[in-house]
């Protein structure tokens, strides 16, 4: 493992207090249209943070669903029918969970699996902004996972900067 | 895949610098019971959110432990049972791990799976405030999972706003 | 669950602007070895906190590529071998992923396994920074994995504070 560190983004110091920090907050609507989907946000996001001039700062994104999960990687069509593979493979939706259980669940929707595939991928994604843009690798895509659709789900996007 | 961006907060703009950001730390104690169990923590959170009235901003809670992770889910007691359940199949804890190997390890507790199952899980969460609150969706709690107790557990809970 | 919520970090107050927020940007370059591979980036981030003395804000590392991850955890020979091995165990590189067949795939890298594997422990880690200090518990490493190596490897490091 060899290393170097190189300063890429100019380092906007101090200046009397004339730049102040902002922090902006929005909705972005999703409406899915399929029960397991994998959906390209980041040009959504990369339009709202350009829609407010931030230059400097980071941007979150939040699901405000428990089956709706958000990841990033490269948007590539095998590729997202593996991560829909992979998500039934390491979660088996007939693994005869308890909340799919009317003996033990009041939910009837039968995704217990849904929620189990939602906590390994998380539910929020931060990023971070230098020259106002999103700072994404060449290969990166914000990807939101549909778990349990169709429905219509909203996103939390948050930036704070200046 | 319908679209329609809403802004939803108010974006505080710059006011000359009179609303400046403040920068909160805090530490969360969580006494765990069990050697597999999950803590609902969304209140506690809350409630230090609100102690300090910070209403825009964001949130970060982190476990200062390798075997107490976190994530966003929902509070069903049936789903609960299905996340342990879960945890133990994704990564069995009979499954012959070096670090429960007392030829290859110094740890006694046999504890891998409980690593390994943080590893997936993750040990740290972000949040957004907005108007004072946490933005949560109507069913996500913010839960903790005891993956090697009981055990005295310390979590970070930092506030970035105004 | 007993509970006692205790200050830890004292809070910096607005002081009539005096105190700016920086918004710091630089690149980690990670040069790796092997085809999977684990790698401790907790000093190298350590050290460039401490370069720009920022005392209270936060840290965002994200990786910049689709196959290398990052998670924190305990750094310990027999550990490191275990991820690894639950890595391979969750996700087997060997299942007929459509993203290594040239049928379905322009890829010939046969690395389906190394994308799936990073969706599952997440790009970007979030540090709580406090008197100058990353927040971190005792045994928390802050862990790089490469998992289609070797490569030259770009993270950026992203600090928020004063």
């Amino acid at each position: 493992m060899k290393s170097s560190d190189a300063a890429v983004v100019p380092a906007p110091d101090a200046k009397g207090g004339l730049e102040t920090i902002r922090v902006i907050g929005e909705t972005l609507r999703l409406v899915t249209d399929k029960r397991l989907e994998l959906y390209d946000l980041t040009e959504r996001v990369a339009d709202i943070l350009k829609r407010h001039d931030v230059k400097e700062g980071m941007v979150l994104l939040s699901s405000l669903h428990t089956t709706l999960a958000l990841f990033v990687n490269e948007w590539q069509t095998a590729l997202l029918h593996d991560v829909k593979a992979m998500l039934d493979k390491v979660v088996n939706p007939h693994d005869g969970w308890r909340h799919d259980d009317p003996e033990y669940s009041d939910c009837d929707r039968r995704n217990a699996h849904s929620h189990l595939q939602a906590t390994l991928l998380g539910h929020a994604l931060s990023f971070q902004v230098a020259r106002g843009k999103l700072v994404l690798g060449r290969f990166q895509a914000i990807i939101a996972a549909e778990l349990d659709g169709p429905r219509n789900r909203d996103l939390a996007v948050q930036i704070i900067g200046r």
